[in-house]
């Protein structure tokens, strides 16, 4: 900072609070204020300017989004166009998927005062009731589960032995019905979605058991080129990441094996980060998007937030700020 | 948890967002979820509840929430009777009181990215800029403040020597004109305000260089009384707590003098709880609600919610959902 | 950071781990690492060195680490001369009491593995047992604090009825016969104990009682003229912040109404924050020690660090490496 | 808990610190506190116990754990048998084949301090500096790894071109001659590693440009039988879980798909987790030992415990703490 640029700070414009706002209203009001609320409503400044600029945007979605509740915001995001590539953990895919087959993942009480208390496990266990913080899932949801992708397996592979990841995914997102899942709207909106670590989660482990009998193959590396090509023919590129791991990092490293594009320009140019990791233990998942700039995964003019929040709160307020904006500027 | 209890959850209904939605339409739709947007949506229910069954709410407020733009909020829910006793810390009063006298708080650039960046702590020393995260305060609006606070102690005690912490405070905001302060707001509503450490604050700082030249006697003890006499006087009690640290303890230890009320009923009745900190170093601040209710400071069956969540993003989200709620309960 | 700088940058040197190594060994092993070993590593070189250089130091200690069993280690601390003034929480001092008294603190079961499982709070509510996260106190130890507080209070008052709360504490100390208490081992080795928030603890709730029967006046401001006064008399300053809440800011304001050492040299020399709050949500307990040279509560040349990390686990460590070193420094 | 349990808690027992302790000394004084103290030492007790107890242990580690100077501590584990399985992510894979390579992490001078003070990452990219929180690896490191990966890859391709991922890293192991390397000492020890997400890291990229050109075919789910196969030919199981992400959830799910041992025992029989994430956001990483009993990935009367601390301090102190009782056990 110099000294001229620290003459020309804005005041703290303090929020005010009025009977009957709108989301976006009070995201506008929150764009006087630092701190987290600062952040959250740069957040919404960005993401609109993503979806007025021709933005090629990818989303990161690690954590258990999909069980807490966001399964519809996220399908709707990718029917919607506010998505355009998707990278996610195998987990959220398969909470996906039990819902589209008509089963749930269940509240617990407990939720509404401190999780976990009067909760035993050892107990849960036995009546096949999974616990993922506050939420349950029942046992016969695997299991409905694994008929499912069995079906899609041997589908599958009566036609071909070998898929990519994706392919996978894509032929899963076609086989379910369900118009609201994730994996369906991005079938129907040709929004391609990745998932590196697809073996880690339980579509690996019926990969597993089904390739005992059955030959089928699925690359580690294929995806990788789909991913980087639609990195490098984008006009411009955004990055929303809703937790870290490894959605977060694969998102970031295209970048690093792209050429740079008109003018120098490198990196992903709009950056959105959503989490409740911080940096002090050096985890890729904390690492602020300043970090990224040093490795060329973001650019250095980029435009670009982290919001320290629950992503169960931040996302759907940034989605419906946004949403108005859109809205509004349609009129 | 019993087997009953554990048939009976309530399926998780995940949030749609449609366009121009309320706040309020926005909280509603979270109710559904859970992690931290279905503690979100409980938080509001329970103020809610709050208000409409009368209740003597006891607002707690640690954290430089004040300097990041949360002091409207703040002024207009003591205003609104939203709340009904204040207890806080010291700095937030100072920064109250800088912004009463026509001073602000600096949003710095590094807000709108990762803050911290590219800021040399000790050229802004040399700048005479003191920095709270991502914001700055200037050296001189802490000469007004120190002018101030001076004039305020040669008017008291020009009258009288001896005072408690509530009745200094109450001063200072007689003294102010500004009628969005929070002093003067809460002179104005007759909500009193407490601030058990007053002394770890500028205001202590210049009550130390005042007392060296002239009496002033304020009694560390002397305010228990009337905070404990509201809890005690309360047909029912609710505690919003923002942050943890001394505010949220000397709220909650006034429930462990007070007799049980009618029906062996004891301790606050509601309690919402919005943190960061969460309960692994034991510490006070990031204790649960449930662990207060070992000790009785909070009742068996109270309605309680702890909100993991920068209160800058949740409290605004709060207060203007549950204003939505009022202002349509009024129609 | 310039061209030269980073071309100078030591190579990060693994730590190796052999057998039968001293607490020391290790931690000069985590000298070459990054992340928190390198800040643990750096925090008892810089320990070591206010010990070896005049430095006054002051101890902040917030967070319930007397209960969890950091009792002895901090009044062997004040005994040793490791630490010369030391600002606390009431609560650290009232659990302090207990264990003089002979009352304990017991470790739950659950301790074991994660804490607050199959544990009822309601049912230790009536059980007359009060948690901390993952230990319980029992409400006959609080009994018994009544009965010796009010003793001290009644002993008090027959000679005077005004004290300062540093007086109010050294004659605790005085009545506690534990010579392993921290009261009673700050009155034997004249070293003084600052509770600003005094009021917000068991201590403050008995004067509330005590006070409606018979006279006692604490000033709340009278320690700060001490506290300054032994800042300002220091050849050199230190302060080691275990946690953050009233006692780091209490410390650390004492610099800003200290006039300047000689050089221009202003601030504390020498800092070390043992902490798991982080900075994101602008709170002075999470606030960098970097920050706090923009105030010139630190200086700027400072040897200053922050370990992210439970006291628990660092300040065990940090005591026995430089304990080490100093025995062996008098060999 | 019930009466009787409550009434036979353990008093806490205060750690006494005295000249020239082993860190297993310290540890054994920890036993007796609570918080991270008491999981601490809890962690030691139950490795050692791992150790005498024939169990195949599974160790997970994310985070950027080598470059921060863990490589030699962890590949020492693997070397003297305190491990039996890894599960990492690429980026520390990549991470050691550069120290193999003799190229090295550089510690930043900030990293005495506060950490991202004073670094413009925008400048550092221009440097071809690449950052991680507190130290810079430089381009050419990257520009060394990518001809070896490729020399690797060419090499291997000639003999086949169809590999798993466990082969593709043990063929990078056994073409590093540096004996300290995680992955060489992997292969001279016979323990196999497992990563699953190695498309996410520089691997990955380097396998993408490798493919454009020629053929090589990694299997994403291949090594599931090998990982599962182990589990279940396991006597006993443990886990030591460094951070969490995929290595954490797929050492966990290979308990989901193994038969129940003798007197129906399932999951894991010990399970030790070093984190700084906590469960309040419903993340995988943050999830609590006693959440996975829910699901049977680790047995009801495992042997667990969670230690909330970075692991760059934690894994340090609880390896010599074993290593030097497993030393002592031969004597």
């Amino acid at each position: 900072m110099t000294t001229k640029e620290l003459e020309r700070l804005k005041e703290v414009k303090g929020a005010k609070i009025v009977e009957n706002m709108s989301v976006d209203e009070l995201v506008k009001e929150l764009r006087g204020c630092t701190f987290g609320a600062g952040r959250l409503a740069k957040a919404v400044d960005i993401y609109e300017e993503m979806l007025n600029e021709e933005t090629t945007k990818f989303m990161g979605i690690a954590g258990a989004l999909v069980p807490a509740g966001m399964r519809n915001i996220i399908a709707e995001m990718i029917r919607e166009g506010y998505v355009d590539v998707v990278v996610t953990t195998g987990a959220n895919l398969v909470h996906d998927i039990i819902e589209a087959l008509g089963e749930h993942h269940y509240k617990m009480r407990g939720a509404d005062t401190n999780a976990d208390m009067a909760v035993d496990d050892t107990w849960l266990r036995e009546q096949g009731s999974d616990r993922i913080y506050d939420l349950i899932v029942h046992d016969k949801a695997f299991a409905r589960l694994e008929d499912f992708i069995r079906g899609v397996f041997e589908e599958l592979t009566r036609k071909n032995k070998r898929y990519s990841i994706k392919e996978l995914l894509k032929a899963i997102g076609e086989t379910l019905s369900d118009r609201d899942s994730i994996l369906r709207s991005a079938v129907d909106s040709e929004v391609p979605i990745f998932c590196p670590a697809i073996a880690d989660s339980m579509i690996g482990l019926h990969a597993w058991i089904y390739k005992q009998t059955s030959p089928l193959e699925v690359d580690a590396f294929d995806d990788m080129k789909d991913l980087i090509d639609i990195f490098c023919e984008a006009k411009r590129t955004g990055a929303i990441i809703l937790g870290g791991g490894v959605p977060k990092n694969f998102i970031f490293q295209t970048a690093l094996v792209a050429p740079p594009r008109e003018e120098g320009r490198e990196g992903f140019d709009y950056a959105i980060q959503i989490t409740t990791k911080t940096p002090e233990d050096g985890s890729l998942s904390g690492a602020t998007l300043e970090e990224a700039k040093s490795w060329g995964k973001i650019g250095g003019k980029a435009k670009a937030v982290t919001v320290y929040c629950d992503a169960t709160i931040a996302l759907p307020i940034i989605v419906a700020a946004v949403r108005e904006r859109i809205a509004r500027g349609r009129q």
